[in-house]
């Protein structure tokens, strides 16, 4: 396999933004990636794109890919519409990262996009409820909130006693993502709140208050990889590591806990070569139950590195540096590149007020989907520095 | 790029099968393409995973292959869910090939299943309203039919004025397919029918009459692709070509006409190569046009072969022995795939009383989608004998 690179990278803003088309949201990421990298649209030989909810919330199913990319001039090419739940946009960047890897192409665009806002919230709630295996699905759905957040709250539950964690350390997690959003113009939310704050806000469903859920958010997202002899650039951040699993079907291991693994060996790195991450906190439990599964704490120990700032800005390996899915928010088919638009601006030096001093190695982790008492998909890359 | 192989190829009938899940649609497809490549669950390196309207139809989004597989006893591997409207299993197919030719993979699953009757018709209508951009769907989109038979009958009418085929041309393809699926146990229909029946029969939408327009199906098709090293079976059919294209932005160019010529050249082969093909005759004028983009005939020579038999089954070079779209059903996800399954029993030797006789090689053309006045997706792939 090839050295890749990501040669250029952008992404909009993640908020709510029912008065923008999806392709208005392409347009802006998928032209700022290409401006980024150099590349004018005739330099793309195929695309990859992720989205998850566009046919429940805009009845836009299967070609939105080329819909959207069309406007742009991006035609002739193939382009791959990929759906893996909240992992869509790191499978298509999987996907790219492959055939750039393989060889089959030099230059591959890989692009996650999602409108999830709808003037009925109860539709938006209900189209995540898609990434549940409908046969499991109870008859009345909660109107109120997407019922995957049940699932997330019966998850941190059961971590909670066995790791000892508490409702505060859930808190703590939304204080720091929090912090950081603050530091990211791209961010939906960012604000300087207090642990009482989070456990005083409303309650979604125990042992979650509003805050420590991930909000219904649009955006997309957009990178440009290349091939060695397309390094044309010197801000061009290599790809380590590309791994993208299925949740095992006895339920033994942690399908994170498989990605993450297969990630390291792929790269020759582990856990402790980490300079920053950004995982998928799509609720505040989740973030600490990562580390654990990522190899950054071991077993029952997440939440001490929470405690004592570990995971912050500062810290040995901050966390979410770009907001998390708490607060930078949860476009869902655009999350996973996001996060590597996140990793990329650390990678280059280029992230401002949140830059971590001179990072070697970044983690992205994306999951998507619920099955038993796991995520189905987990999705795992490793970038460096340029 | 390394050769290719369909070690195993198997499908479920296509038809009407309300009373049948999509995961048991998938057993079947699945368990038999396995089978008959002699693999285990356990051999299975990937899978990509062809579906488009399932989020419409049955409310499962974004991970309808990883809870379709699960049941099998395929968990860990990348499953990759990809959606190209009516050429989405071909696209898994495509995607697939590519990660074995590239060397990533030995052994890889592509899957197509769909299920697109619901007690509400005009339910399985609006959702293959979907593979049009949503922005030029019109508000009130017919209920007794799918918009996109709308936009086939304008392009036929275009076609039948610039080539002078009639509406006898039209029926006479219908005859030829019902004619061939009448020979193939899985296909949905199938019957001897005159040119006068189906002139006779109800309109849909001017010049098209019911059986010119491919039905509402449910079904699954898989095949089991394997590298060079895997091909431990005589019967393992070479993949020769494989390719998707995206319509021009500027809609000079007919998509089906660049993705053949990619084709041939990528096989270093020609439309005179060609001993059968199954080709995407979504309704009974498109595979008119499709002879002429495919090479088959100069263009408006396309009637001439469905008037002297060229076409049929004893001719020179049969269309459709499967049945087509028209007959063997249409199941949209599923399609690609099904195709692929007559090629490789065409070439296998195995189609019984459709057995062209030794043909060496075989086209399939699957497209999807609709943009201005040409499809949006083309697929082509070429098979050789094994």
């Amino acid at each position: 396999m090839r050295q890749v690179y990501v040669a250029g990278a952008a992404m909009t803003r993640f908020a709510k933004q029912p008065e923008r088309s999806t392709k208005d949201l392409v347009r802006e990421a998928v032209g700022g990636a290409l401006a980024d990298a150099g590349c004018a649209a005739a330099d793309v030989q195929a695309c990859h794109f992720g989205n998850a909810v566009s046919a429940s919330i805009t009845g836009q199913e299967m070609l939105l890919g080329q819909f959207a990319l069309r406007p742009l001039g991006l035609g002739e090419i193939a382009v791959f519409n990929v759906e893996n739940a909240c992992a869509s946009a790191s499978t298509a960047l999987h996907l790219a990262w492959q055939a750039v890897a393989a060889g089959v192409y030099d230059v591959v665009l890989a692009v996650g996009a999602e409108k999830m806002t709808h003037d009925d919230k109860a539709r938006s709630f209900a189209a995540i409820g898609g990434s549940v295996d409908v046969d499991d699905v109870p008859a009345d759905l909660p109107a109120d909130r997407s019922f995957l957040m049940d699932l997330y709250a019966q998850a941190s539950l059961r971590y909670m006693a066995e790791s000892g964690a508490t409702r505060e350390d859930l808190a703590r997690v939304v204080v720091k993502n929090q912090r950081h959003g603050m530091l990211n113009p791209a961010s939906q939310y960012g604000a300087e709140i207090s642990v009482e704050d989070v456990l005083s806000a409303r309650e979604i469903v125990w042992p979650f208050t509003l805050p420590m859920c991930s909000p219904i958010s649009d955006g997309a997202a957009a990178v440009v990889l290349v091939g060695p002899d397309r390094r044309v650039r010197s801000r061009a951040v290599p790809v380590l590591a590309s791994v993208v699993r299925t949740a095992p079907v006895d339920g033994h291991e942690r399908v994170t806990a498989l990605a993450g693994a297969a990630a390291y060996d792929m790269a020759g790195l582990g856990p402790e070569d980490l300079d920053c991450l950004e995982v998928h906190d799509a609720a505040a439990s989740a973030e600490l139950l990562i580390y654990e599964q990522l190899g950054l704490a071991k077993q029952g120990d997440g939440p001490a590195l929470i405690r004592d700032g570990t995971t912050c800005l500062g810290g040995r390996v901050p966390v979410n540096t770009g907001g998390g899915l708490l607060a930078r928010g949860h476009p869902i088919g655009a999350t996973g590149l996001g996060q590597v638009v996140e990793a990329v601006m650390q990678l280059r030096g280029t992230a401002g007020r949140r830059q971590v001093p001179a990072p070697r190695v970044a983690l992205t982790h994306n999951a998507g989907g619920w099955h038993g008492e796991d995520n189905v998909v987990s999705a795992v890359h490793l970038f460096g520095r340029p």
